[in-house]
Parts: C-alpha cells; sequence; structure tokens
C-alpha cells in the first residue's frame, strides 16, 4: 500500500516554513506498514490544490492533504479536492452547529466566514476534530482513499490517531513497522556513536539513526516484522545491546522528555523540588511545569536575573556576588540551597551563567554554567559546564543537565 | 516566470528529515522574481524521479532537483533526468580527472564507485562545484530549464550563487519579490479575516496569507515589482490601509517578536519589569528573557505554583485563596502588585489560571486565566481571558497576552 502527502499553503513554499506535519504523518504511516512515495507542497491555488490531487491519486493508494481547511477566503482545499474529484459541497448544518457553540462558549459571535468551515464533499466521512472547529474529511474514489485535515498540528494530529488511524488499520496491510526511540543525556553525539555504532551497524533490521539536539542524542531504531511481536523482538535485541552500552545516560526509551521522566520519578518517590535560575530566566521551571499534575512535586521558582534578586531572596551575600562572581560555583549552590529551604522543598536546583552574546570575560566565556543540587542533610553537587552554542542552545544544554542532575538523584 | 523543486532521498520521507535546502532555493528564487509554485520530495527511485522532472517540466519554466548526485548506488538522479528527457548518459574525462584529484589530494584513493559522480546528461553544461566532488548540471529542454544540484547544503549553497544566479539573471524577468509580516494579538483569526480580507483582496499585488498560532495571527504580504522601490511600494500601500482596519493589535511589521518588542520599549523607555506566574509556570520569563539584553529591564520573576508560594512570598492571604480562590482576578492582582514591589520594578505583570487537563470546575474551566498589569501609582489593570485548546497552547496564549498588555502599556 503506497501513500503520497499533500501539503498546502503559500508560506510553505516561502524562505520561512517547512512543512512539519508530513514528519508526524511519515511516522504514522510507518507504524501501519503504509510506505510513503512522495510529499507535494502547493500553494492556495485551487487549481494547483486541484491538480495535486489528481495526480497523487493516480499514483498511491492513500493520499493525505494538509492545511487549507481554514475559514479564510485562501483556504481552498475543500474546493480543489471537488474539482479533482468532480463532485459538489454542501453545507453540513451539524458542523455549522458545532462550530457557533465553540465561539458561544467562548462568549463570541460566530462569524460569518466560519461557515465555510462547514462545508463538505459529497461522499465524505466526517472525521471529528476535538481541537478545533474545522472536521476532517474521509473520501473513497474508487479504491483509492483521499483524506483533508487541517494544518493545525494540534488539530491534525488529534484527527489522525483518533480518526484516521482506526479506518486505516482496516484496510492496511499486515506488515508492521516500529520504531523506538533512545533519549540520551551527558555524552556528545561523537560520545554515543562511538559506543554505539560497532553494535548498531552489525543489525540490518531495526536500521538505526542518530540524531542531534541540544543536551539530547537520540538513536533511533526503526524494526520491520511480519506482525508487531516479530518487529519488537527485533527491537528488544538491539536496545538491550544499546543499553549495555549506554548505561544510565539513556534517560528514555518510550518517548518521554526529560522532564517528564524527572516528573515521574519524583511522583513516585513522593519528592517535591523548587528552582532558582538565572541565565535560564524560567526555562527549567518552564519545562518542569509542562508536565500536567507537575503541581504535585514543582512548588515553585525564582527566576533571579538581577544581582539585588540573588542578594535580598536568594541569600547570595554581596561578597560573594564581588569576589567569586555571580557566574560562580559558590553561587549556584547557594541559589539552590536558599531556594530549597525557603520553598519547603526536598530538593532545590540552582543555575547561573553566562548565556550571551554579551556579560563573557576572558574568565568566563559565553557557554559557562554552574549548576547545583540541593537536598537537606548532604552537601549540595556543583557542576561546572562549558556549553557550546549561542544563548538558545545554553540555556537548552543548562536546563537539560539540571533536570538530568535530579534524574539521577532521584531515580 | 515558475519554478518548482524537486528534492531526492528516500530519508526525506521518513519521520526525522526535512527538505530545508528548499529554503534556500525558495529565497534565492524570491530574489529573482521567479514565482515558485510547487515542491516535490521523491525517494531514491529512478522511476520516481524520473516522473517527478518528467511532470514538473510540463508545468514550471525552470526546475530544480536536489539530491542523488553522490557516488552510490542509491544515488539516481542522474539516471532518472536521463530518462525523463530521453537523453543519454556518458563520462566525462575531466570531470572524473577533477574527482580524482580531490582524492589524491588528501592522500586517497578514489574508490571506484566514485567514478558515476562524472557521468553527465548529453546536452548539459557543468556547474562547477567548489565545496565538493560532484559537479551540478543546467540542462535546456526546449524553453524550458532543468537544474540538478547535489543535496550537501554548502555544495548546493556555493553552487547555486556562483553557477547559477549568475545564469538566471539573464534569463529571469527583471523583478524582485519582496515580502512583509504583519504580526497580530488580541484578535482571533475569524476576527482578523473580518477587518483584512475586505482590504486584501482587492489587491492582486501583493498577495496576503493569513496564518494563525496561539495568540498571534501573522498577514504574509508578498509584493512583486520590476524593482525593489515598486515592490516595496506596493507593500506600503497595502500595509497602511491593514494598519488602519487592524490599530494597535498589530505589535510587529519587521520581523520581531512579541518579546523582542517589548523589550525595545522597555529599552527606549528606561523601564523594568518583574513576573509572578502560576500556570504559565516560567514561560513568561522565559520568553523575557529569549531576547539578548533583557538583563537591562527583566529584574527577575517568581514561578509561584503552590499555594504557600503565594501567600509567604507573594502576600496572596490565605482567605483570599480560600474565597477567590487561587485562580481570581483578586490573586492576579496581589500577584503583578507583590512582584512589583519586592523587586523595586517599574512594572509588575500577574499570572494565575487553569491551564488544565486536571484542576478544572464547572465553574472554572481550563482555559480561564487572570492576568494583571501592576504599575506604582495606579490601579491595576486585570483582564479575564477563556482560551482555547490545551495546556500548552493556554499557557503560550497566556503569556502573550501578558506581553501585549505590558506592549500596550509602554508604547
Amino acid at each position: 500500500m503506497t501513500a503520497e502527502i499533500i501539503a498546502v499553503g503559500s508560506e510553505l513554499l516561502g524562505a520561512q516554513r517547512l512543512d512539519t506535519n508530513s514528519l508526524f504523518l511519515a511516522e504514522q504511516l510507518q507504524g501501519l506498514g503504509i510506505g510513503l512515495q512522495r510529499k507535494t507542497v502547493v500553494g492556495d491555488s485551487e487549481q494547483g490544490i486541484a491538480a495535486a490531487i489528481g495526480e497523487a491519486l493516480e499514483r498511491a493508494d492513500l493520499v493525505i492533504v494538509s492545511g487549507g481547511l481554514g475559514p479564510t477566503a485562501d483556504d481552498l482545499t475543500r474546493e480543489g479536492a471537488a474539482r479533482a474529484l468532480g463532485r459538489s459541497l454542501s453545507r453540513e448544518d451539524r458542523i455549522l452547529e458545532t462550530i457557533e457553540r465553540r465561539f458561544r462558549d467562548r462568549g463570541l459571535r460566530m462569524p460569518e466566514i466560519n461557515v465555510r468551515q462547514a462545508m463538505i464533499l459529497e461522499g465524505a466521512e466526517l472525521l471529528a476534530n476535538s481541537q478545533g472547529s474545522a472536521p476532517g474529511q474521509w473520501l473513497r474514489a474508487g479504491e483509492r482513499v483521499l483524506i483533508l485535515l487541517p494544518g493545525v498540528p494540534v488539530e491534525l494530529q488529534a484527527i489522525f490517531a483518533e480518526e484516521c488511524r482506526p479506518r486505516l488499520e482496516k484496510i492496511a496491510p499486515r506488515g508492521v513497522i516500529l520504531t523506538r526511540v533512545l533519549k540520551i543525556a551527558g555524552l556528545f553525539e561523537s560520545q554515543v556513536d562511538e559506543r554505539a555504532a560497532p553494535i548498531y551497524q552489525k543489525f540490518h533490521n531495526p536500521t538505526t539513526t542518530i540524531l542531534a539536539s541540544p543536551g539530547e542524542i537520540q538513536l533511533h531504531l526503526t524494526a520491520a516484522g511480519a506482525g508487531e511481536a516479530e518487529a519488537r523482538e527485533a527491537l528488544n535485541e538491539l536496545a538491550r545491546r544499546l543499553e549495555l552500552a549506554l548505561g544510565d545516560h539513556i534517560f528514555s526509551d518510550d518517548g518521554r522528555t526529560m522532564e517528564e521522566v524527572v516528573g515521574a520519578y519524583l511522583t513516585v518517590r513522593a519528592k517535591t523540588v523548587a528552582v532558582a535560575e538565572s541565565c535560564t530566566g524560567g526555562l527549567l521551571a518552564e519545562r518542569l511545569t509542562r508536565v500536567p499534575g507537575s503541581s504535585r512535586y514543582f512548588l515553585g521558582g525564582i527566576v533571579a536575573y538581577s544581582n539585588e534578586v540573588k542578594t535580598r531572596w536568594l541569600d547570595v551575600p554581596a561578597p560573594v556576588l564581588e569576589t567569586a562572581g555571580a557566574v560562580s560555583a559558590e553561587a549556584a549552590r547557594i541559589l539552590a540551597e536558599s531556594v530549597r529551604r525557603h520553598f519547603g522543598a526536598d530538593f532545590g536546583l540552582g543555575i547561573t551563567g553566562i548565556a550571551g552574546p554579551s556579560g563573557a570575560t576572558p574568565e568566563k566565556p559565553v557557554g559557562l554554567v554552574f549548576l547545583a543540587l540541593a537536598e537537606e542533610g548532604r552537601a549540595a553537587e556543583v557542576v561546572e559546564k562549558r556549553y557550546p552554542g549561542g544563548r538558545e542552545r545554553v540555556r537548552l544544554q543548562a536546563s537539560q543537565t539540571a533536570l538530568d542532575m535530579l534524574r539521577r538523584r532521584v531515580k
């Protein structure tokens, strides 16, 4: 079974934006054993959309179109699909009521243009949108299937998971492709590959790719099998060997993020944490609180951007700031210990450093960061790091190291 | 003059990688006044590549193919192009010598497979590759032009700049294409379009597309002109009218983010800000500190995730928490006023709300957020919002509203 993806949107033909929805869809199709053979991006032109859909339906069993289902005049996917299939569009009052209700619930009147989102193609099955107003549409064209999805990622992903996947599982072939992602912290890409390549290169199934982002290296294992059990066994075999080689640098093998892993440990151990951060500017707290339910273990944080806040609120003595400096092991230790004590938490994390581009000195270059983990009844653990990259990468890496220090302590 | 881009590579059909070369090529084509009408990604299949090239040459004046010019067996762009055009491939000894010399210079013998990189299409002009071994190829097919470029970004960019651009400048129309992005806060997409569509629909140049993300609507204006002045004038004309219709909901027309705009105003006015946030969990502080130099105006923040932190550190009285609740206008006001006073800032921002998925009640649903802006000598401004979407979207929208409140005050 073959598939093609068409992304609609003139902005995706410019110099700024890429069609990232296709990454999600490619992964989903892999999981269903459906081979993606082509991706196309077209602009907001009814004729261009119609041509792309028509051509794709001649080549592939399944065509998924994302984008162009919004309410505005440049949202033309419905019209383009209708033209490609030679079908009519009509208003579905049930959809219109749902859209009107969404506006009413927020105390708003539905603008007239939103009526366009209730237009559906002749013969379409509606795909309910739990995250927004425009439903997806599922169409049969002979033996072929055409799916229209909104371009907003959260809506596209919800509709695919809730509505498309169950339908596709019924018609997809039985072979399966499974992937597993090993997430690794505390090693550089070359260090990971030095340990992992001699192992994964011996395997033709699964195949392995290595991906690096600031503070996190990922090994993506992809296994094919006649059935789920066979594919899973192939994954397990390679993953076991990689885990032996990489040890507890692997913090996740089930898709969870670092902050989710840390949150799960804290929840199980019934421990709490508070944070005091300077150069990361709130990123550490923000990452901890991305996780639903984080109020169980995250008490709060102080973003101590100015020296006065460090001194008055986190007890960093003025002499420390003057001699060792705000970016020092001593300052990091006091930040972690003070916020832990003040907020009554089991653990305290402190971060201070030079994110750049300004603020650096010959002794304290951009990327120099001190991190501390405090816990009652034992000396604070303090580490010094020199991260590569600019402001954003330094901040990301620092937040990752801090979370990893806490993970190793509570795991 | 119209163009299409084809990216070749099976890895670009997986769940990890996107064709980023097309961003560079899109920008270059814009600068040449050539309209990009479609992008296609195909895998490493001779037949698939041939089909994509053949179809694109029927639609567009210029087709640029990237990737698939390497030495290995899965590099099939040469063969695909030869099949699409019905031309032969032959070995060019001059190229072969260059490739052999590159290996020799590094003390290596050229592997036999690299001979493939010296195969060129009948009638091709060679495009010298100053950064690698495979040359690009430039082909005329009737009135149409086909360009083959290697997929390695540094090689593709060098060949385009040194070899393709000068050739294209001779055959491209003289025009240029400019874009401008108007960023809008405080209105929904449909509200923006209701005001903007009657204006931009009257213009065929610039063309306008509308893009929505949580808390921010963008109008992308794209103008073509014989010269830069003409294109700029067309942009100015439409932008002026849109600015009249949308007023100070437009916070940026030069690419800057909301936090950059706010930071610039605070810097000019020499004012400072401190923040106290609950449901956004540090996101507001994190956004403010993304901006280099934000230490000039951002003093710090408190992430008050637990009620104890709200009471002990931000003076929210226990009776307020018990009666009005932590998510209330009163709590937001006290958060903003207390953090402003404690940190000695000119402005204080406070946010408290229900980001979900848990914590909601019938009276206080997910998405209910109270935001407050405090300033010495005047009553705090407090607003109540009900944002659509899940946890991440609610948090993004709340941080955007808070920044927008501050922007309107200091602008």
